[in-house]
């Protein structure tokens, strides 16, 4: 039987696999599993790579990484893992998991694939969805928001790993969502650029990035569809690329339907959080600088006390004044922030925490440290 | 006379004073003045550096400032000049600007001295206003931001620039706002750490700023009462410092009153802006490296099309579902983004600008080059 | 009795203090040794902090480090620790170290305090050194760099952990040196700066460090002095911060005594960290993004071909061509480049694994993953 | 007549050319160029952008730059233009370079082509130089270092402007040199990405180069042939790229013949250099924020008093010491470090500071502004 258990001492490591192990989410799932206590590595793909040590080509890894890169067939990766980690681009992710799940092994999606219904994903991914079963409904994945879904997860095949941002952005609004107070979220994020991979681009290119800020697909960029979808509130949101490696600050205003004190919203907080270890209510604003390298996420927010429209001689004219219909009531907008490692908690670290939900080992098995600070 | 005009080929140069010459936007006026064709710096003061030349102290002026730090009276700057930049921290302005103004210099204030209503000031800055006149509403500031209210300028006496997030904020949504489309505005401002000033703080030590993006008085920033004060809607502001020296790039997540057309929209900011010459409207999202050490003003905007709630079973339950009244309509909500550099046009530039228009020079005198690329 | 020892399963754990737990250092040294399988901490001073937890001054550690800072006697500290860090500026580790011995309590000084003799120390640091044994010569230090000096460690009442810099620079060229084949070396080395402290200063101003590289007392950088003690050949050494958090690169400019193939400094290399397990000697140029957060040192070097002066009419005239005097050998010449984290093996991590020598634990005990890459 | 006089008020302007308009070199002429108060331009060159806009292609020249791209003849830029700017890369200058001289233009190049001796570049540069008259010895280049060539460059057809990192290391030690008190000089240089021009490379990816600093062709860094013929003294070159955009910092080890004061060198500095209006010499170390942007040269430097062996129980045995081989006399090294701009000084800044020697106009007509600081 495939499933780890503690036996006395001993223990019955899981079996792993990672398809894509080159990029940089590949590499993270790497680094933490090669020091999870409960994981065996069994394979690790790349086309790139084939042959070639995994600490030959990624020097930072020597000499934990004594495995070599492989490029076999789906079967192969099967027949020797308990779970496999497609770190994949979109699209790509897709031709692996039918075949993995038909093999009986579980599988946890890194990749868009399967995050959004079939006919959402079609509609913003602008491809076909080549799963079969996926198209008729007959396979089914699990949102991977561990925070959110254990009890899903702990019993899924397949673990549909959230995208980066939708990560910071849920975690950041979620219980103020399920508490029915929230009427619309502005999420205006800021990413490390270690989110667009190793691939050198326009938008990596050190001087078109330092000294900078960049905004991107700014009112269409596809991680919205699945914050809309977990949420289910209005939503809009905002990415820019920030002049660092990793993290992610998400900067949510949130437009309440009636008024909050921030006692009442704390209260909301703790209680939805109660015992997740890896949320981190703060009393000051979240830095990346203390979620680097980990699988917190830091959360903090602000009510806005008052917020009238000024007075005197300026660009609007007295008629502008709207008090009715645009004027938010006092104490009904609050700013929460979150901050996570893109890499971490928006990508390997989760897939890791889903997979120790998976094989009912506790959640921050290997993910249980501090962050790299400074 | 003291109104500096063209008499032939022969230019009678204005004559400025600098009060406050060694802090960042001091340094920065030093720059531009020195190399702005129709000035004469007649005045230097700084009371740490007295009796120092100005390129001893700095020397990314040498040769060019052989001009010497003075700690002289108001008088004597006032019997040298025709026009006084006030460049010292709020607070310390309103020691000088009375006196200045008796001995029938102009002034431009720099700090937020004169930005707001008296009343407004001592709400928002807690601090009594010293200047009598101006308690008294006696004495009457121009709100300095030249595109804006260049007529008032030009005839002003006492010209309160801007502070550098509001001229970012206020140019990327003035058109919108006069043409009374805007509904709110969510200000997400993240500015370069130059505009913290030249002494090391926590928030500018390396080690807290590198990989980082701060954000701070996330609900409560002072420049949000000046932003409201022109803008006369809702307006909600949180500044982000980012891993910069120079440059504020501002999103302004705007929701509309009703459903307007990116043409529409372009047209209203073409007409709007048209004849000012450091507004450039994109085609594409602005980058902070092409206003580095600039007046200029980037502004580019995207309509979103279509904000539909998700589907699914995610956090919010079906019950969530807010279309009627949280909803927000098709294309009803725009996103514009504006990108200056904060010590140019978001300070040092700005009051050249407005000096400019109160001598009759060409506004763009001394100001016109492109940006330090890359 | 103190010593740790495997008995079984179990386990005696090392009881650890740390004086000094509020600067870059100290943090550190709780960041690993909250990891660290076979340590307890006993008691984490500072004064500042006194009365508050640790992980609530420093969020980074929440909720690892459920500790509260103290400010306790020294006989205190000793009462309860195996081992005792001091993590605190040179000239004050000499206030605690006497004490601590004298209670029996092994001590793993991270300041310059006990690295040079004390004449030698009195010299450079320019002040009077107050431990009367050490100042006789009636105590002793083992100098803490674990590859050169493991065997005197593991015997050892107090170690002087070595200064960041001439933990990369000794290790770059120590295989070269003990071979006697090197003349002269110019080190030439680039330090993030958090080596600098936690206290903002000019040099760490973000304005300042950004886009820019600070050379810094360039001929007299009291770390020269380690060197020269540990190498007894002719040094020169000249650092820079460079806009980086962590991290120091050394580029070793090595004159040798004689032409030198790179097959044989390869094997010179190769036997001298023979079983090093920290020591990387790499194939391509070292990055520091290869070490960051960890113990290791990577190496690499270069043999210049021929270095023949140039032809021509340039500055000097033909009266200057020196082959006779300044003319370097064919091969003779070999950039030693070495890459470290600086406050990991330049400090927090050199100092545990001289406490898992010093307490027979095996070297990488607590120290062993890999970089956070990218 | 081609030469640009000034007769009365008016100017004739000289007409220039830059084929090769898109690179970062290139790029950067443009904005010296467009404002250059004797200079017109005349043709822009770029294959790829051919019938674009400049300003449109790049927006940080938005309105300055109203100039198409073109692709045309060099005999159509040759009738069009006084003098042309080659900001090519090497290799390909030589394909224009010789046809624009024979149809009577000047030409600055900035590419490497015409910088060595025939024979060498071919052994460097590894390709046949396809220039003809140059592999004849019948074309001649003058090496364009202003300060150093001034005279040649005045009556020069062809000037070979120098390459960046030669730039700042030449005019680092040219003084000491042409005194012939140098023995040798290790050249540790540390420049900003831009050297590495505008397309996305593995090292100018962001991830790889922030929080880093890169050692590249260690000891077979091409612009050594360039450095070793102009000072014709011992040369070792390093090149470093850092986190930075621009500037290069060049930390220059000079082995000196004999003992030397501070004075002393000041004074062969002094004389060296006066009245060269771009080289500085600080009291201070020089910092990449004072050049950013212009075209000085700043220079600093420091003597080493005393270099002695350390002493006790280190690495080296007591018999390694080596005062008499290896010492160095007490005085005899000095540190010079210098700073400049590598796109202004080190590129297209040097470039128009040569073109207005050829064309009779002051030194530092269109290049005498500040830096901008921060």
């Amino acid at each position: 039987m495939r499933v780890c258990r503690r036996s006395g001492d001993a223990v019955v490591k899981v079996k792993v696999g990672v398809i894509g192990g080159s990029g940089y989410t590949g590499l993270e799932l790497l680094r933490l599993l090669l020091s999870h206590p409960a994981v065996e590595i069994e394979a690790v793909t790349s086309r790139r790579h084939k042959g070639k040590r995994v600490d030959e080509v990624n020097p930072h890894l020597k000499p934990f990484a004594d495995i070599e890169y492989e490029d076999v067939s789906v079967r192969e990766i099967a027949r020797r893992c308990d779970v496999v980690f497609t770190a994949v681009p979109h699209g790509v992710a897709m031709d692996y998991v039918p075949e993995l799940l038909e093999n009986g092994v579980k599988v946890i999606d890194l990749s868009a694939d399967y995050r959004l219904s079939c006919e959402e994903y079609e509609r913003i991914y602008k491809k076909r969805h080549k799963d079969e079963q996926f198209r008729e409904g007959l396979r089914h994945a699990v949102y991977g928001l561990t925070e959110l879904h254990a009890e899903d997860i702990a019993d899924a095949e397949l673990v549909a790993n959230p995208g980066c941002y939708p990560t910071g952005a849920i975690l950041a609004v979620a219980p103020l969502v399920r508490a029915r107070k929230v009427k619309c979220v502005v999420f205006d994020a800021k990413s490390g650029i270690s989110g667009g991979g190793v691939e050198p681009s326009q938008r990596s290119h050190f001087p078109n990035l330092a000294e900078n800020i960049i905004p991107y697909e700014v009112t269409t960029h596809r991680h919205t569809a699945e914050i809309r979808k977990e949420l289910k509130v209005s939503v809009h949101f905002t990415p820019h690329v920030i002049p660092a490696i990793r993290g992610i600050l998400t900067t949510a205003h949130v437009f309440l339907r009636e008024s909050i004190s921030e006692d009442e919203i704390y209260e909301i907080y703790r209680q939805f959080y109660d015992g997740k270890k890896f949320i981190r209510i703060l009393n000051e604003v979240p830095s990346l600088q203390n979620v680097r390298g980990t699988n917190f996420c830091d959360i903090w927010f602000e009510v806005e006390r008052g917020a009238s429209v000024g007075e005197g001689g300026g660009v609007g004219s007295r008629a502008d004044k709207v008090k009715e219909e645009g004027e938010v009531e006092k104490n009904s907008r609050v700013v929460v922030i979150s901050a996570i490692d893109n890499l971490v908690k928006g990508g390997a670290g989760q897939a890791i925490q889903n997979m120790n939900v998976m094989f009912n080992l506790r959640e921050e098995t290997g993910l249980w440290f501090p962050a790299l600070f400074p």
